[in-house]
């Protein structure tokens, strides 16, 4: 049951969440020993903030949930490949294991290299890529 | 009185409170039309949050007393580079102008360039350089 693939789709009822409040459809949660520890998504509009990525709200979230502010134990699966601000972050966490879905050729972060993650922190990228990527181009599609 | 100087020691009184508080002593302002609108320092230990960097407080603080995400008319004073993280979230804040004190060749923005910015946003460096950075080395001096 605990499958990449089944940890993905719960990063994409996240994203479908944002999509329906009207935000850029990208959702995050953070697993650790195989169990949920915190579920986010995009609230940048509803917040009127920047830094509510799915990701940077999800890290809050699994560090206050654990008391530490490292994640070396844990995985996180996004459904966009994260932005430089967000792989930041994930940097500073000290994350175990990145899953992303989308790929994101302008704002990801993979554009300036790898190493803008923390060494320890292994990557899988493409899971779900199909679905988590046509439901960005359908929110996008509806705003033109 | 509305120098670069006199609003960098107001982000250097924020970083000394860091410095107080066994945080990173970092600290960070933001200018709107002469007038300080949010003030932060580095909260990462009190939090559990590697996010909780001086920059990320107060681009938070700003926008909610703006009602708006984009600070494109704001300044920024901070007492140390910015990093990855917190250059990514000044590219999505749009930020008007960042001046910050001093350098951080490891683990600044710089190091990946200055594109990393927002194009719109100036930059001025080192301001009150030789106090910031004291400060940061006193800091780690003492925790060796």
């Amino acid at each position: 049951m605990f499958t990449e693939e089944y940890f993905m789709k719960q990063a994409y009822k996240e994203a479908e969440k944002a999509f329906e409040e009207g935000e850029v459809p990208v959702g995050a949660i953070i697993v650790s020993d195989n169990q949920i520890i915190a579920k986010a998504h995009n609230q940048t509009e509803l917040l009127n903030d920047v830094t509510a990525h799915a990701e940077i709200v999800a890290i809050t979230a699994a560090s206050e949930y654990l008391g530490t502010k490292y994640l070396s134990e844990c995985t996180m699966y996004v459904t966009l490949e994260p932005c430089i601000m967000c792989a930041g972050a994930l940097y500073w966490a000290q994350l175990g294991k990145l899953v992303f879905g989308a790929s994101d050729e302008k704002r990801g972060f993979f554009r300036y290299g790898r190493e803008l993650l923390h060494p320890k922190t292994t990557v899988l990228q493409g899971a779900l890529e199909t679905e988590c990527s046509a439901l960005l181009k359908s929110f996008f599609a509806a705003r033109r």
